[in-house]
């Protein structure tokens, strides 16, 4: 399951979540743009890269499109190596509003991996909104959706 | 005078100081890397620019060198535009530890831009690391230099 937790003192989400793969295929999920676009966000969405260069000082852009309605995303890769990707991300719809997100593969051995997802932003007017948005469901049908392609052998 | 401030609830520092220049000026003096590499770091400390993207998804990474020591410092530009410039820096000694860092330039007429930066991290421990860091000197120094060069007309 999706564990999501606000921190009680810092405008920080933290986001656990265990995947039967190794660190290399979670890491190759969040890399590979068509990989990416696959499995992100909530079922019935759809999305489409604009924009992907998953390297350290790289940037990427994406649009999530449901129902005739789009989303775009867009940030920068602060580093990226193989336990750890730093980005910067924001919804364009609220342009000014940045996350500096850090995603941690943490190996537990016998091919499990625990993804440490952690969202900093500068208030805790901005965390509790996002908390508000629908975020858990987007998270548990793109998890799930990532489950069902490390299962089947797509990543 | 540069006003530093720590936020009371928040893994935050707020710096302020105004410049006798337009936002245009002082927008340069931060994206060129030749100006910037000129004022940047307190006095007696050399800069050099390794790597420069100034543009939004773009990325950087410069070493300040004094008595042979050298610092290295790199992130990457989450968004450039007119009155804003959001970036990730990281301090090589500390590989991992990311601040998410917003200037302003705020117009206030008659040929004066407030810049207001702030710097957010992930905890109050690396915050007021930074504040015992001697990131005061290292800042008014800086920004003497930077004022130098706007007087004399070199930005």
């Amino acid at each position: 399951m999706t564990r999501i937790e606000a921190d009680p003192a810092l405008p920080i989400i933290r986001i656990t979540r265990d995947f039967r793969a190794t660190p290399e295929r979670l890491l190759r999920a969040h890399t590979d743009p068509e990989l990416y676009a696959r499995w992100v966000g909530p079922d019935g969405m759809h999305t489409r890269i604009e924009q992907w260069d998953a390297r350290t000082g790289g940037s990427y852009r994406f649009v999530s499109v449901r129902d005739g309605a789009e989303y775009a995303f867009r940030g920068c890769f602060h580093e990226i190596r193989p336990d750890r990707i730093v980005r910067t991300f924001t919804w364009e719809g609220d342009p000014d509003g940045v996350a500096l997100e850090t995603l941690r593969f943490e190996d537990l051995g016998g091919g499990t991996t625990r993804l440490h997802t952690q969202s900093l932003v500068e208030s805790f007017e901005s965390r509790d909104a996002w908390l508000r948005s629908g975020m858990e469901t987007g998270l548990d049908d793109g998890y799930a959706k990532l489950e069902r392609m490390l299962a089947d052998g797509t990543v």
